[in-house]
């Protein structure tokens, strides 16, 4: 199959990939669109040491699997995890010690003509949701994971630092619960996509100090937690989505000193994703930048790199 | 009055200090024992900047005041609030923005014959609670403080990591819950104080990784973050008790990947302290190491930073 490669050092596309395998337990997934997220750009600076297929998010067609799922349009949750362990029975199979990644670590992800994913992964995407809707999934079930952890309550102040696709899928998915979301950046024209979606915005110089409850981190930045230590009001909550992989050097004593309840974030489950895109909740076709066919996935990589891009798909 | 007093420089005794005033607000009580902190030992390496007498643990006698104070001994909160603003309201003196911190913060403290505290931070002490306990009651209160902040189930298990006085205290006020709680430290003597507290102790080397519930970084070190963020499981949650003057500088990463919790903590109310003192619930005689004169204050820090010394007490 076609397959972009990254070996540590570039990305290359490979024409003679060796196409996946089915068995009792997995599934072979024809890709039709894939997103390009900012830990696979992390990726591309090191991050997790991978090498292999990069991808996690995308949209597919089961071509092979078994119990009947051929030809099932599906998205698929990220972590493969043993099914088996202490944490595995506590529901949090996304936390599984052995686990492997889609494209993150130690499984081949989405950026291919196919993929292979566990059965128990997927998830069936509801007909009237589109394919360049349902390709979201993954990022936006990231963005429901905020509420699994921290309970909103509608009467709080809640600024989103970062004004990216995780920002302002973060924003969007805060806004639902009745709250007063302000999504803080630095990009007049993604600014003017939030302004659109119906969110109230604000430039850095403009965020308020120490007044927000819950400060969402998802500038991808290492800057961004001091920025959210200075905006999250005494015994508020910050909730950390960006994985940064360079060091923070910074001083942690004002946790401490204003009792800031820090909650790390990373993926979520699906089904609230689903069901938010199946009823329209939110909008996430303004995120979209440009679709790129797979042969071009360097020129796509490069692109989403650039400032001023949002999603970049790939369709192979 | 005696005091002992900082200058940014060095802490020297003046035997001519100015007695603070009592007025409508506030009582002037006379010291009969202070503690010094690590705060306290922060401080002396530049920290918040003070200048003034230091000391914010102490028992005291109210020598004047409103109200039929006179002659009530007495503990006190140390944050000195305005009571009107929004924080204030919330029952979060502690955080007031504009409050004043004994010993810490724009206020005399409690090395020293007299000090001055507004009698809205008054508590009385239990006629049976000694002043050698009485005199635990503020560090003791930023223990249960972590039971404020963290709902700790009793099938948790714990580890306090730091065997100074604080995690001494934090690990007692959490065995107190019913969970599992394990003292983690490098001095063999503070460990054995802990033991025969009926503690579990381990020490560095043999602290189980990724498995805790709940860790306590209570090492008053910049390393500590990292061995606590080694230490706790995924989905756990760490609770930051050291005020470190340092700057931290670390990969925050495990923090998202493992979707940790951090609640930074701080003061607490007094009265869950007060209670388990005049119950007996804990034993904290065990931690005091030397009683000095407040003329000896310098000598009496000198002592405290030395490897191996857990409280050390002030007499006026």
């Amino acid at each position: 199959m076609r397959a972009a490669h990254w070996n540590g050092q570039r990305l290359h596309l490979d024409e003679h990939y060796p196409t996946p395998q089915s068995d009792e337990q997995t599934a072979l997934i024809r890709v039709r669109l894939a997103g390009i997220c900012s830990t696979d750009l992390q990726i591309f600076q090191g991050y997790m040491g991978f090498q292999g297929i990069p991808g996690h998010e995308f949209v597919g067609v089961v071509e092979e699997g078994p119990g009947g799922l051929t030809g099932q349009r599906v998205v698929a949750e990220i972590n493969f995890a043993c099914g088996q362990c202490h944490l595995c029975r506590q529901g949090l199979g996304r936390h599984c010690p052995t686990r492997q990644v889609m494209g993150i670590l130690q499984a081949d992800g989405t950026f291919a003509e196919y993929v292979a994913v566990p059965i128990a992964n997927l998830h069936p995407v509801p007909d009237h949701v589109s394919d360049e809707a349902a390709v979201f999934t993954e990022p936006l079930a990231a963005a429901f994971e905020i509420l699994e952890q921290v309970h909103l309550q509608p009467t709080d102040q809640v600024v989103v630092l970062g004004d990216g696709k995780l920002g302002l899928l973060c924003a969007q998915v805060l806004h639902l619960t009745g709250a007063k979301v302000c999504l803080v950046g630095r990009h007049a024209h993604k600014l003017e996509v939030a302004r659109a979606l119906g969110m109230h915005t604000a430039t850095l110089s403009d965020a308020p100090l120490s007044q927000a409850d819950v400060v969402v981190e998802a500038t991808g930045s290492t800057t961004g937690l001091q920025l959210a230590m200075e905006t999250v009001r005494p015994r508020g909550t910050l909730v950390l989505k960006s994985t940064v992989a360079t060091d923070h050097n910074l001083s942690l004593a004002p946790l401490v000193i204003h009792e800031i309840t820090v909650v790390g974030s990373r993926c979520g489950r699906f089904p609230p994703a689903l069901h938010a895109l199946a009823h329209e909740r939110l909008s996430v076709q303004p995120l979209i930048t440009e679709v790129y066919r797979l042969r071009d996935a360097s020129d796509a990589v490069a692109h989403a790199t650039r400032r001023g891009a949002l999603k970049i798909l790939l369709r192979p």
